[in-house]
């Protein structure tokens, strides 16, 4: 149960308070989050205390039970990991998953070529953006909802699954009605009505981490959209951002065992946004592999010219092959 | 003119391209961005160029005029500073125009109280949230609707405008025909469906950089607005995320004379969320009114009890007078 | 009074410890630092507690009386801010002291003219580097002892105080036999054994502050100094290292009333290293004097060429000459 | 090759130079960095140029070989990986090297029974501190010369190399008379004297890369040692500096490709310090080794105690011997 005082308290009445509470037999630990004085109480507090109670002491502004926050996605509401069934796929329960496909979807023969890359060398998602959010308002927007068709008929045809990004609350229906799992990118990650829109869906969300998110509000995030009903939230870790000029992000793998003790939710790493360099992508899928990640997310461009620059986002279909051969040494 | 070049481009082919723009009389310049080579021409090309002859060079896929990214808010394309109208009061004309009050408007003696209080010590705008995005789902979430007419009431009674924020494009409509100036958040700076959602109506808009938010990132999302016709905008530096712990954000106002130099558009300074200490507060209100903002939005409670704590982020009725009077000082 | 709990310290056994000393009458305050378990004890301790009988508590570690970690520069132990007097000039006194000089002494001629220069202006301190910390091994490395000489013999000429960087133990003294104030640079801000061979000369010590270090990592390192004796120390805000690429730093203003709330140390401010933009220096200093600054260190270069460019870190004698006069339109 | 321009250069001269390079036949690419222009010359130059030429030309201030900056460190000077042979252990040699201990060598007692264990458990080097960079200058610095001679007597009875940290340039000789490997720590990264003496040794020297160091700034001081004559450098990534509060530091694996892609040199990865998290040590280990590190340095505790919490950086005895196992199953 945490304490929240009132913004006016002082530091002599937080202490009173807190002798007060060890007096009733409690543990009090006193907090300070952004000017707020908080008091924990994590012993002796049980689901049979009366929370009102405590709402009557002086200074008192709010009572949360303890895991109220993080009370859908916490590890300790739900000591199993959450498996995630999409299809015939099952996210969460041991395997890596691994999502691959082209940034956007341009045209009919680009993205079937790629679906059948991806599908050949074992990708059980196919990825690709339709709805493309973009930093300049002058640059190409996405296909959209023709983008949206290709993509079901190309995941259809070589028996894959499908996720793409939604941007607009407007639009959720429309992606939910051709793609199977809803991403959330790592820009709206805390646009609340749209993490209450697919909130109300019943289709899996993926959650891209934001650029700058800590691992407290990627999870209150992902409660916006749990508590709408739908519990079936991905968290996706895809680099964050530092001081560091030469990768475009710095993939931060120990959001992988951090994000599993916190939450019973499913974990993924996309190491194409997490480095922006395309001889990062190999190595730091195997690394996240190893340390435990649910499933990947990559960047895979079909492009016939092999004399590429290393300072490439995406992979080849044959460097894609490749990986998958050597993620599968892993096991 | 920057040609962006395609993905799969060698610097082989980058080089063999800059040479025959050299030989075209260009300087060509190579740049390198996620992972894409780009060639800059900023010298002997003019409006009167055929754009569409440099497409048809090989490995180009794009071509855009120089400062097309920024076409409506640069300085280049705009000498004079931008004057926003607001009411009778003139945003980016000279003047630091303070707005001033309570984080979220709570109930009808509270706005009233403090708008009060602001317009007596020479604020001219009344601020509050009505709509609160919260990082937590169950925390409260603003008065909404009533919120609105409190608001407006309240601004209306002591003579002063109002700005408050709208957090879903569905609200927009809403919050416009309560309030004066709207506010876009610091977590939805690029939200792109919301600011072009206000970029549709007539209201000037008050865009609050995101906490990690690159200078290019903030103009790029007020083209965003501008691009739908509104020209409205008010650019605000709010503070962004650093490693330092002490201080809720780090307060860059550097941000004041370098977007100055890069827009048109007016600047206003947020020292409240800025650095989430009161006792910061006035201080860094002088520096910022020092180094040239156009305005600064301050958060303002009544609290009966003098006995505060420092580390709080708003600042009483009594010591926001003071603070007019220091910055009075200052002209 | 802290103690720290041996790191095998079980969250049960921390919860028990905290329950016994409530029941001796005192307000534990449980904290988590760096992987390991303290308790604070704030209330009911005077400096007539026998520190030594809390040592035998099961758990404990080490106890740490409560501003044992900044006994010399805390404000708490000294309430008065401290002045420092260098020569005939009072740092902390209520003036905001100018330095300025060019970044490293090139020869006589150019530190002659400049010195010249800023002393007509009004500032008080010529700065100039003859040691100079350089990234590249490769890099010039300044003049050594010589630039030292030419800068003694151009302080005297035109009545100027003097600092300059050092940054090896073994050429403390040396430096000391010629400037007025040692600086240490950002980079050694936590080089210890230097830190703590200017602490044992009488010279005072500007002490800037690391790119990526905390306010307590700065106060613990004037800590080092003022351990060994000498108390002259005056810290210097130089910008922090953030993910913001357009400026070489981003200029922590904030620093200077938080720096002067935690300790009673003079706080400068060095708008040149701090922004990097030649264009931000002049509104960068006029907001740091309104801050409450104690001073300014500033790069000042005597270049021939008027047609300079906007992104330079030093400004010319005239821009210089012009700043001076508008920070006296501040008194 | 670089020119690295006076920094009085207007943009019109630059394009102007550039213009001239390229009539010249050579392809300039024109940067800017720090506030200064540089323009590269990266085709067409050989090492039969006469550099003192571009010398001469007009706003030109240094010509600098291409790999100049880099010229001991860089992969393209090397295209082999370096091997560093320390007795007989082979760092860079596709094995994953070992290195595990105590953060702080305590007493006799203690360093014998954890070399013990990790010399059983396989590791390689025994890791332990007897000069300790305490961020306060209360904190307990060491056992000195004593932990010196004790670490040698443990690493020779169990068959060990050992590695500790110096920190200052006049113990560099005492610490490489009883240690096989010096480390210089990460706030000693820029410490440029201190690089230089150890460069002096012929002992390899671990290099540890700063909170807040990018890519170049950690070969660049790598250059500092390796350019007094020592080439036996290993990197060591071991977190950075991030606005993430929860871990204590942001491990940041891609460094391990990107350092091997930049450089000849072994990399390694230090897990411990790198997150903070006890839980995350084994993960993350696995992680490195997947990714391709040349080595783990990790913090091992003898702690008789089995309740331990989860934040905690050193894993028991025990935990290491089973990663050990897990870290086997890898190759």
């Amino acid at each position: 149960m945490i304490l929240t005082l009132h913004s006016s308290t002082t530091l002599h009445e937080v202490n009173a308070l807190a002798k007060r509470l060890t007096g009733m037999g409690l543990t009090p630990l006193v907090q300070h989050q952004d000017g707020v004085f908080q008091i924990a109480l994590i012993k002796g507090i049980d689901d049979k205390v009366n929370l009102s109670a405590f709402a009557q002491l002086p200074h008192v502004k709010a009572v949360v039970p303890m895991h109220e926050n993080y009370k859908l996605s916490a590890r300790e509401v739900k000591s199993d990991r959450t498996v995630i069934q999409v299809g015939d796929c099952a996210i969460g329960g041991g395997d890596c998953v691994v999502m691959a496909g082209p940034c956007a979807i341009e045209d009919e023969a680009q993205i079937f070529q790629i679906a059948k890359a991806v599908a050949q060398a074992g990708a059980r998602f196919l990825r690709g953006g339709a709805f493309k959010p973009r930093t300049s308002p002058y640059s190409f927007q996405g296909l959209g909802e023709q983008g949206l068709q290709l993509m079901q008929a190309a995941a259809k045809e070589y028996g894959l699954l499908s996720v793409s990004e939604v941007v607009a609350e407007k639009d959720v229906n429309l992606v939910a009605s051709y793609i199977d799992m809803l991403q959330i990118g790592a820009r709206n990650m805390q646009n609340f009505p749209l993490l209450q829109a697919v909130g109300k869906t019943d289709r899996p969300v993926l959650l891209k981490r934001g650029p700058s998110a800590t691992y407290q509000e990627l999870l209150l995030a992902a409660e916006y959209i749990m508590s709408q009903g739908n519990e079936k939230v991905i968290l996706c870790e895809r680099g964050i951002r530092t001081f560091e000029p030469y990768s475009r992000n710095t993939l931060d793998l120990a959001a992988v065992p951090i994000l599993h003790e916190l939450s019973h939710l499913p974990v993924i790493v996309d190491p194409s946004h997490g480095t922006g360099l395309r001889h990062c992508i190999a190595p730091m899928s195997l690394a996240a592999k190893a340390c435990g990640a649910d499933g990947l997310i990559i960047e895979v461009h079909h492009t016939p010219d092999a004399s590429v620059t290393d300072a490439k986002q995406a992979i080849s279909c044959e460097a894609f092959e490749d990986l998958m051969g050597r993620l599968a040494l892993l096991d």
